[in-house]
């Protein structure tokens, strides 16, 4: 079987966690020639494995071409040091740990080690461009690209140029996205958790909340976010779902009356900003009784709706 | 074109906006007996033919069979009373503007004119049943349904108990909901905006504060919203992704690092509790450039990506 073959990019990814290897996956999936590296050799060696696992599983749930994911596992590897992950690599994907001065370290040290005309992104989903480079020499090749976990499935990635990142910079990193059949949307200035890790943030703080004060259980306020909001906005975001709940009145008058009970829900909701260590424990408890241990079966399960609903996304598009 | 009879429930739904119009749709394109009732007589003529419209596009999207829509909607009926559309109700649904006073007066009256063994079920999207059905003659046959827009195509509806709604009346109103291949999810107490209202204003109200900080483009983050977020909680509830994403250290040492970003960022979202006058014309003004007019076939659309979403979901849980 034969597959047309695309612009191949030469990437690194530094850091083989959960992120790590879902760009690894992505990239290999797509036929790209890719170099892991991570200072805990352990982690690379089941990494190597597990970026394997999750090709195959993007060929079997019809994300992937056979022969183009065959063409970029072939040419998988790891590198023994940073220099040599990153010495030909077009794009350096930083995925590290959320750590700002574990991430500043290590960018100075790629904008040394990556050729002068590569791309370095960071997958930081929430600390600024601007400050994790500012010991690089060159920070107009610095962006942020921010995927959601698994990196492999879910189209966004937020793109966050820092103070100093050229637009030459943003646009190349977003026709790279496209080419992994990636969605990039570009955020105009930076600003803490990106938008993502906001919207995140005021979701799960509430959840949180909501179980912990008993109006609902785990379960089920997964199952009302999941089967609720999450599909109405999954068809049409925020804003167009109110243009279109306003209908021919008009967005201005439509808010009006929506305004009255949003304004007394927003004075309701939660508002704290740190979850005690109690709190954290009683949640623990409550989820991983819910949830149980079966993560790798339920991990499966939310894989396939995953692929399932981008498929019906995209016939649906197509129509 | 036979197709087998399944129980028939004679349902009364009193306000033929938005809401009530689903919820006409969706009783008939289940082949249920619906009486549609409105003070305003304009609303009702237009409301008949959104309903046949509805009920036909639910037989396109494959949401609805054809033989039994049809019978549906040859049981649809106005009535001319309150009193003529209720009387023989077993359900009668409530679905007029969200206005405590309002809600109060109609169901002190529809406690007198429906049948004594009918359920009578509120639509509020925040308000308590306690409080709406307060002057009610019997109040353990009331309770909250409340579902999302558009009520015909969005599986999930909250189910709230008031104070003196009985077991039996919950579960009724559960298995009705099921028959009509809705998923009912009960909370365990009434709380301002029920979960599903509290989530979208926490949503909402970061989305307008983006967009009015500059922060990101009305369009990107509707776009942001759908095709990130929304997709993962689409296929794994808020509690259910992270433990998904705690792997094998358990969410207990996961939640601990998570932490320290989330309280960064609960410390810096949106808080405020009232929109200026000038603000609600700014953001009306903003989106209705990014959307125009163009709202019938833009929710043509939409409602063509939900049924697809519904579909995949649903073959991906037969899997």
């Amino acid at each position: 079987m034969s597959s047309p073959a695309p612009r191949t990019i030469n990437v690194a990814v530094v850091g083989a966690g959960a992120i790590g290897r879902g760009w690894a996956s992505l990239c290999a999936a797509h036929g790209w020639s890719t170099a892991l590296f991570d200072i805990d050799s352990r982690a690379i060696d089941s990494a190597l494995g597990e970026v394997r696992r999750r090709v195959g599983a993007l060929v079997k749930l019809k994300r992937a071409d056979t022969a183009v994911a065959e063409r970029g596992l072939s040419h998988l590897r790891v590198g023994r040091s940073q220099l040599q992950a990153c010495h030909d690599a077009d794009w350096v994907i930083e995925a590290v740990t959320e750590d700002l001065a574990l991430k500043q370290r290590l960018f100075e040290n790629l904008d040394r080690v990556a050729p002068p005309d590569a791309i370095l992104s960071s997958c930081s989903s929430g600390l600024a461009m601007t400050a994790i480079g500012a010991r690089c020499r060159d920070q107009t090749r610095l962006v942020v690209a921010h995927p959601l976990n698994p990196p492999e499935l879910i189209p966004l990635v937020e793109v966050v140029p820092g103070k100093f990142t050229s637009s030459a910079t943003v646009e190349t990193i977003r026709e790279w996205l496209r080419e992994l059949g990636r969605i990039p949307v570009v955020l105009k200035r930076e600003v803490p958790g990106n938008v993502v890790g906001r919207i995140a943030a005021a979701v799960y703080r509430e959840c949180i909340d909501l179980v912990l004060t008993g109006v609902i259980d785990v379960d089920d306020i997964d199952r009302a976010v999941s089967l609720g909001p999450s599909l109405g906005w999954a068809s049409a975001g925020p804003h167009l779902t109110y243009h279109l709940g306003a209908g021919e009145a008009g967005l201005g008058a439509f808010l009006q009356h929506l305004l009255q009970s949003f304004e007394v829900w927003w004075g309701s909701l939660a508002a704290w900003t740190k979850l005690e260590p109690e709190q954290v424990r009683a949640l623990t408890a409550l989820v991983e009784r819910t949830y149980g241990n079966q993560l790798e079966r339920i991990s499966e399960s939310r894989d396939r709706r995953l692929a399932s609903i981008l498929q019906a996304l995209e016939s649906a598009r197509k129509h």
